[in-house]
């Protein structure tokens, strides 16, 4: 408990974090006085130093020319996007919601990007007057887009988002190829560029998005070179020069044992060819990639209280007050097909003494609510506090909060 | 757009939903005005008359004895449990929040029981406060009851939840048996019960939850038989005569093609037995059984507008404001090894001509977004409102509503 209240950064660590004597750090504080300053658990906190650290590896490894733009629904926290907002080029929203937290840092419009599949008219109004570049999905959209610049005297800004005509195997999540809800399919993009030509909209470029959570270089490198191939075919029918091109995102972080780290300094060289072509063929576009999870994954734990310790026909269950209604991915329930343990610690016992076989739940009357299946841990009892690591992206806002009626977490950035 | 304002309830349903014209009904106003009377869409529509004829019919099949509990944390909107309060025996709670819903119906606190693995101490002192029954999971948990009710000198009433000694094969989800966070194992139950006698407690009796969402009837005797088998083996030890013995619920609804509903009769002939043993062996025991899902499952229904109609590569997507931030479990995504589509309606056209293959997303940048695929339906367009039947039970609550900032669904009973 008498830890230093700065980071000792030459300290063993533990996915990222320092360890301060006995306790994980976050932002340097020892998690028990974070606990009691939060004044509450369990609650999510992410390390501005983890999220700054991102960032600088990304420009350090990556093509000077890349454009790199925050995907917001990643982690929305205001003081997240806030802290990323100077930082990066620009931010990616997915929403109304998400386009007023992002306006809200000062970022210039003209650095945002709104896409998703089902925009309703009044997020494409407010997007039309924010100034924003809509990536659009649909020529009906490309229509009310067109109607409400007329209306509001705007001249809207919009890229168009390409299902491309080709699909990869091996990424986390496939959302380009084949039949999709997302973007318009390559071969029906010329048409939609005559049309962006014919209203009066400012053409910003392309979008091409093609799967996510991918830990293989070599994928990551077909897909933006196929997606610049692609592009470079679409631009011959555009109503001008793309002055961007983004080129998706889909860098994954690993969650489990046998999932390695994606190799940055490999996605940066494999990036130089496909960057450099489309550079070459067009002077005026700048290449850009969007990231959410990669930025912030890994900069974010969630922390939860142990509030019983029961052992059932010799099985040992640590009670939590946390659960599956703040992180529902812990608990492999958000679209996983095997559950998997995320990394997990016992953040007021770092070193480690009585290891036993545990399992860690949540408060929630439903098996679903298993947040560690028996995992190694130093033996924990009521009052302890239990790290749940990689939960800086796609945990508290992609969790049931409403659940049982427990409330929502608390999250602050350290 | 013309049909009566009220019911016909000769006419022609689909899910126990009367189709008025063209137009689904619930609670007898076509689906086009109950949407303008809510004023936006997405949202979650209950029928209070489906919700009393779950509950008639239940009375009608069930032993007279058995005392019927609603568990809130199927769906704890106020108003739909304001209206249960009036119809059922009790409620069961898991978490402050439930309890003070369920206070606010003005329900005696003698008719509600608290149940969950994880209970905080702030939880308990309010339950302890309020005067409720608390089904206690663990020794620690007791001795902090004690504690409340030394400090706030009231004698809590406590239950004590069984972890069965039996495991059942069959149900959706199974809760008891083998080594398990709730509740307390059969074997330790006597060192428990001692210790109840020991303390200023009030010993209210038993509560033993086997699992959930069974559709055979046989299974669901099963458990009861041997529940009040165990139980009549645990009351030997029991400070005093209990009053009460919760047999669990894990009454199923058909939410696919394959599942057959429950034979409610069947049921309710296979509880007969299990009942009359229960109160020839203890006459002071009330037998109950508390119910979520199947109470209020089927009387409710998601409803969300189609915002775009895409053609992609051959496949019709209907692209709705809805998603799987209102709705996870209808995308499979709450848990379910298999996904399989609920049953789905275009409710603003429900004569269903021109059937076509049409999938229905949600509007989320994200492939997990599915509420139907590849479903036969009426041809639908820009402004016809899709309908999830089977969603009133863990819907809104069981959702992540803060997903990509769109907000939550509204909610009405009508």
């Amino acid at each position: 408990m008498n830890a230093p209240l700065t980071a000792d950064t030459g300290a063993f660590r533990v996915h990222g974090f320092p360890v301060l004597g006995d306790e994980l750090g976050v932002g340097g504080v020892p998690l028990s006085r974070l606990a009691a300053r939060v004044g509450r658990t369990p609650f999510y906190a992410y390390d501005r130093g983890l999220l700054s650290e991102r960032v600088a590896a990304l420009r350090a490894h990556l093509p000077a020319a890349v454009h790199l733009s925050y995907a917001v629904k990643a982690n929305p926290m205001p003081a997240v996007v806030q802290h990323l907002a100077r930082l990066v080029d620009g931010c990616d929203v997915a929403s109304a919601g998400e386009l007023a937290t992002v306006l809200d840092t000062g970022m210039d419009p003209g650095r945002v990007s709104f896409a998703g599949p089902g925009k309703k008219s009044d997020e494409l109004a407010q997007a039309v007057a924010a100034g924003v570049t809509i990536n659009v999905e649909s020529p009906a959209e490309l229509e009310e887009i067109a109607r409400h610049g007329d209306r509001l005297g705007i001249t809207p800004r919009v890229a168009v988002r390409v299902n491309p005509d080709f699909e990869l195997r091996g990424s986390g999540m496939r959302m380009g190829g084949g039949a999709k809800q997302f973007g318009v399919d390559a071969e029906a993009v010329p048409a939609l560029l005559a049309r962006i030509g014919a209203l009066d909209l400012t053409f910003v470029g392309f979008h091409c998005y093609w799967g996510s959570q991918a830990l293989r270089p070599a994928l990551i490198r077909e897909a933006q070179e196929k997606s610049v191939e692609l592009i470079l075919r679409l631009t011959d029918d555009a109503p001008g020069a793309p002055e961007m091109v983004n080129l998706g995102g889909g860098f994954g972080i690993p969650y489990h044992d046998k999932d390695t780290p994606l190799p940055l300094a490999e996605v940066g060289e494999g990036m130089a060819g496909a960057v450099e072509r489309l550079t070459t063929a067009l002077p005026d576009a700048r290449p850009g990639i969007e990231l959410g999870r990669y930025l912030v994954g890994e900069a974010g734990v969630y922390v939860c209280r142990v509030v019983d310790r029961k052992v059932s026909r010799g099985q040992v269950f640590l009670v939590t007050d946390g659960g599956l209604h703040h992180h529902l991915a812990a608990t492999g329930n958000f679209g996983q097909v095997l559950r998997r343990n995320y990394p997990v610690a016992i953040g007021t016992r770092m070193t480690g003494n009585g290891i036993e076989t545990q399992s860690v739940v949540g408060c929630l009357c439903t098996p679903l609510d298993l947040l560690a299946d028996r995992v190694e841990l130093p033996r924990a009892d009521v009052g302890d506090l239990v790290v749940i690591f990689q939960s800086g992206a796609y945990g508290a806002t992609a969790s049931p909060a409403g659940f049982l009626g427990h409330g929502g977490p608390a999250e602050v950035l350290v």
